[in-house]
């Protein structure tokens, strides 16, 4: 078999050219004679990877000068308790939204620090819709209000970014960060671990606004402050050099296709034409509120649930690989993150007609 | 250039095969359709390589079926932390020994956590050697014993292991894991970055007494309580596959040499090899006491303090990679992992000859 179309959650489908490129440099990178892996991370071979990675970073979300870009370890659920140790900033409250499974963790993370207000909440109802921003229950004297902008389990994904005043917004950005512009300014802190919509696992990335950095508690892992992290440059240990070297190969691909902008088209025609396939049918379907489906991860049932695995089977077959729905609450998924070419959505949506032909 | 002779002290050189094995299934992992890194990490295909990783390290380094190994991240200098946070449990005071910069870092990490008893010390005295052990000042209620066995910078490594009584041992293995056989059931836990002896950057490998985990201080982000990541096969969160994969194959390759005992014996010949060559003239010195000069690390100095730039840029037009010291020391420093050859000490040691006859 050669190359398949990958829907998987994460760790997720990677450009291919990137792929190539790291495959080519793999045992000598730029004829230094030596893999880039091989390599001090203080050494001028890395440095320039580094810097180049987070320069590509910023131009691709135009990052504004007073953030920081953080390349960390630890993964988002790292994050869950690592952002309360450095911005509750001698506050006692922290504000949270929870419309599904990673807000959730999230929310139970958070509580050792501090006293936690679920200004909003979709837990009972399924969580596959988000409540209005004028009935949520926020606090004016909150530390910062976290969000998860995209829940990859769900597949719900807020069309709007919430203004909560003077409190800062945190948003765990892991499934859909630069799968479309945004406006960083209105944020206090974004994250994403790296492995869905970004690179391999093991990075993770923190853009974080500096007035808030400076005051993490002293129980904080130094490689986790925020503040001693951005003054040196994320390299006050050891980073996973090899996941930071191919997210810059990453950043460089998404550049070339237009970036954001350009790559927001076709992550939302590559969704229009799934959701189209799923709801012209009863065979499947999807309940999330049309409003707030997610462009990345698209959950659906078979109207006969025991026919989950002849899907997946099948159509791994056919080359569709990592169909199947988070391990909790079972299902289908497809996820569709930048990396995964619309051609693969074009494959899947005619499979899925041919399995309901045979079965349906 | 095609591949040069690499002394880099972390990341540090991998072997050639592995390189060549990972770069061969880089975009088609055993003909799945996709790199392994782009699998879930719940995946059939990664679940075999994570578990024949922990079997390989189960049995290159004998570790008894009482030992849990968890494969994190956050690289040594979180551990600093995360060791306290799960290994007080209830107690308040721990030992330390303190004989160089990375033992340094373990002592004042641990400060915000407990009451850091420094049992012996060479701080003063320029970290170029191992104090007896019957001078140490230890603390029969100290919650373990935390201890370097071999520092990377100074290149002092212990040519014993401390017997605590009741204390568990616990040691930060980073530069010397694998280099040589050691008998784990003498240690309560034993940690490791990877970039060093092991693989690529960004995957922490600990290895702990089951008796003495289960109480972690309630704020450890959930990431690093051993008890989680042990009882979920340190697949709570979405740990690094790639270099998950990596040292599974770098582990593979040390069987293949015959494990730590056969690693050791050309560990030591090469470490001879470097060291005779060092001693046999006055224009090269290494001023750690003999019997705990380290194999793994070699800091050297030159007479003629202004040539360190010189030789360092001569060797790497020679082929020989990454011989300058500690940027807080200086000097010249060759790190001789296993997975460097013999034949880069022969080529080091020639070269060495040839820069004094030039410049001596």
């Amino acid at each position: 078999m050669t190359r398949a179309y990958n829907f998987c959650a994460g760790p997720a489908a990677i450009p291919e050219p990137v792929l190539q490129k790291a495959k080519q440099e793999l045992l000598n990178w730029g004829e230094i004679g030596a893999s880039i892996m091989e390599m001090s991370h203080r050494s001028d071979a890395f440095l320039q990877i580094a810097r180049d990675a987070e320069q590509s970073l910023r131009d691709l979300m135009r990052i504004p000068d007073n953030y920081k870009v953080l390349f960390l370890q630890g993964g988002a659920s790292t994050q869950f308790a690592v952002i309360p140790m450095n911005l509750l900033r001698g506050k006692t409250r922290a504000d949270y939204v929870r419309t599904g499974i990673w807000s959730h963790k999230a929310v139970d993370q958070a509580m050792p620090f501090c006293q936690v207000n679920v200004a909003a909440d979709t837990m009972d109802k399924g969580y596959n819709f988000i409540p209005e921003i004028n009935s949520w229950e926020l606090d004016s004297e909150a530390a910062y209000f976290h969000y998860t902008p995209n829940e990859t389990v769900g597949g719900v994904e807020f069309n709007f970014i919430p203004d909560t005043g003077d409190v800062p917004v945190v948003a765990d950005m892991s499934s859909n960060i630069l799968s479309r512009p945004i406006d960083v300014s209105k944020f206090g802190l974004i994250y994403a671990g790296a492995q869905k919509n970004i690179g391999p696992s093991g990075l993770t990335i923190v853009i974080v606004r500096e007035d808030l950095i400076g005051n993490a508690i002293s129980y904080t892992p130094t490689p986790f402050d925020y503040a001693v992290q951005a003054k040196d440059g994320s390299l006050y240990n050891t980073p996973p050099t090899f996941a930071w070297y191919l997210t810059g190969l990453v950043f460089k691909w998404l550049k070339e296709q237009g970036g954001p902008e350009a790559i927001a088209e076709i992550n939302e025609r590559k969704a229009k034409k799934l959701y189209a396939a799923i709801d012209a049918t009863d065979f499947y379907y999807n309940d999330v509120k049309p409003d707030c489906r997610s462009w990345m991860n698209i959950p659906f049932q078979l109207k006969e649930k025991n026919m989950d695995q002849t899907f997946i089977s099948e159509a791994a077959e056919n080359g569709l690989l990592n169909l199947n729905g988070f391990r909790s609450v079972g299902g289908l998924r497809a996820s569709i993150y930048n990396a995964v070419p619309e051609e693969a959505v074009d494959a899947l949506v005619a499979f899925m007609a041919g399995f309901e032909k045979k079965y349906g």
